[in-house]
């Protein structure tokens, strides 16, 4: 096992009403609240009076319309907001999209020694954020629980991340009921967003290191057994829940704990998102199946465990690798998400643009062995038209 | 699942070198350091000489001797030197007996309600401690990473716990170098403390929670194929790493989430250390199998699930309980740990004592269902003779 340092600071109230029993406790200490969601469907599902009773007391802003993969130029408006009214604690209502918003809108808030987008772009490190919590209703990234944001620039198609230990947030409600309205198509991103999390701190190379792996396989044989369940009955309680609970462990540091990390598969599908437009989820269900097929040999060993841990197959040869890719493209499209690059009309012209844009960013060395050339891109993405 | 809530905000170093590497810099805001330890092995084994010289610009007081279940006599006196010192951060190097003493410490020096003792026997909740962090040198009670403690009182022959949420380190080093120097019986009793700390978070009975069942299950079959490998070989790097890790993640409130527990064995097992002096592995061992023996019909369901999903045995009637009930005392037994009342001289009379014990303390209805009652206790117990 390698050396490292875990700090999880956030509170999670897990369950039924829990944003009518928690949220006005958790905020006690605040007095002027941003209320920031997405595009308005918490204002269909009951969730926003639910919010908005639960704030009473408190004097609520709200800046509504973050939108998926939530854009700079958006964001910044918020920023102004926050500046001008002295807002002193933002609450998240939403995804993975609004929570990231609100990391960023938190932390540029602060930020005054230039353009913030040097938060992302130059990885600039933060000391100061103003709190934020979240509500969360579409589990996917696991934001909710961990100190990582993905922002996008819509004017320049540019989609980067940033994490930073004082983004966490101070408290998450998890309550797996507000997940009955979404629809399918978030389910299934949401599912498949999870199981790439975990892939990418699993599937490396041993370090001898069995409960990160045993948690692992964990997490991702309750994602195969529960996805599936959830699509076909999309109101049974203890599947949403479960589904929440593991994507929400699937991406809070636990995993990475003293194991090798690729994230190769993510920051190919950005690209993808930030120039196609394609849904994060569903990039990372294209590009996995090719990192995997043009990296089989260094992953062999990893490769062999997780097929036999998680898909019991037994055998350690080429044909079982091939086997086991299969059945991990195959359970992507049994939960209706397309994994072909010509699913989506992309081509093989459009190929050299992602390749170019990683190593325009200087994302030559991808990987958990740094050994992933844009060469190396081009030949997965050509494995997957 | 059930409704939850979670917060561990301990940071946690683990690895090599890790007290040379993050203890200077995590003391960094306090100046008065109160350094709490043991019996003294510290000085032997060169962890005391690597936290001197990571303290070395602070102004250090040292207060040593505290004892295996430590003793309210003692830790009043270090109570005394925290406040005439006017001490602002206590640093606990050992194990969970100076970490749980270093918690009642760090709470009963700003406890001025009353006999600091309340905090135990009347579970008086207060809300400000002394900040505190550890350097963990024995894995076994997870209280590096939780906020509970237990602690005793010789002169009355108590055993007593408490759980506070102001109670977390706010750092825990855990270097598993520390381990190589300790005895064989301190490592299987801490393995097998950690055993039963995940076995009274999951055998009780299911509630649809197949994360929280699989994270309990891995951190088991890791500590049956790492425990016994210890003991032969007890200078193995990761298998001290993985079994430190284990012992951490086995109680650190990640497992209970949404699930119920029975605790029952330790309820059991403290009051036989109080009245016996056994060292509390082996009382849980003792009690144990028979509180799955004399429960078995109403854990029936997670018996069977633990029997096949930790040891591979496929069956559902009683042959294949008591099988179960068997592979798990044979396997105490192989960590070194005898497993009979008998074995530590404990008669039928001194079973009448346990019992009353526990009624007099109002402790009538132990376990997940609250339906064990001083005679189901008498019935486990003699059972185990």
């Amino acid at each position: 096992m390698n050396n490292f340092s875990f700090h999880n600071p956030v509170k999670i109230h897990f369950g039924k009403s829990q944003i009518t029993e928690k949220l006005s406790h958790e905020v006690e200490a605040y007095s002027k609240i941003m209320l920031c969601y997405g595009g308005g469907s918490i204002k269909n599902n009951g969730i926003y009076n639910k919010v908005i009773d639960a704030l009473k007391t408190k004097d609520i802003l709200e800046f509504g319309g973050i939108e998926a993969n939530p854009d700079y130029e958006t964001l910044m408006k918020a920023v102004e907001l926050a500046r001008n009214e002295s807002v002193d604690f933002i609450l998240a209502v939403g995804g993975g999209s609004v929570i990231d918003g609100v990391k960023f809108i938190a932390a540029a808030t602060y930020y005054n020694d230039g353009d913030p987008w040097e938060i992302l772009s130059k990885r600039v490190k933060f000391t100061k954020t103003l709190p934020f919590g979240t509500v969360l209703t579409l589990p996917a990234t696991g934001s909710e629980m961990n100190s990582n944001a993905v922002i996008s620039r819509k004017s320049t198609n540019e989609k980067l991340d940033f994490s930073n230990p004082n983004s966490f947030p101070v408290f998450s409600i998890l309550d797996p009921e507000t997940m009955y309205s979404l629809p399918d198509t978030q389910i299934s991103n949401g599912i498949i967003d999870s199981f790439i999390h975990v892939i990418e701190q699993y599937l490396t190379y041993p370090v001898n290191a069995p409960i990160q792996d045993r948690f692992a396989e964990s997490i991702l044989r309750t994602l195969i057994e529960e996805g599936p369940k959830l699509l076909k009955n999309r109101n049974d309680y203890d599947t949403n829940a479960n589904l929440m609970w593991a994507s929400t462990m699937a991406l809070n540091g636990l995993l990475r704990c003293g194991v090798p990390e690729d994230w190769s598969t993510h920051m190919i599908g950005h690209e993808i998102t930030a120039l196609f437009g394609i849904d994060h989820a569903k990039t990372l269900a294209i590009v996995l199946p090719g990192v995997l097929t043009v990296l089989q040999d260094v992953k062999k060993q990893k490769l062999l465990q997780y097929g036999l841990k998680v898909w019991n197959i037994n055998g350690n040869d080429e044909n079982s690798i091939e086997e086991i890719i299969d059945v991990t493209e195959g359970y992507f499209q049994r939960l209706g998400v397309r994994t072909r690059l010509k699913d989506y009309k992309i081509n093989v012209h459009d190929i050299n643009k992602i390749c170019k844009r990683l190593e325009d960013r200087g994302y030559v060395e991808l990987g958990e062995n740094k050994n992933i050339s844009p060469d190396l891109v081009r030949k997965i993405l050509e494995s997957r038209l």
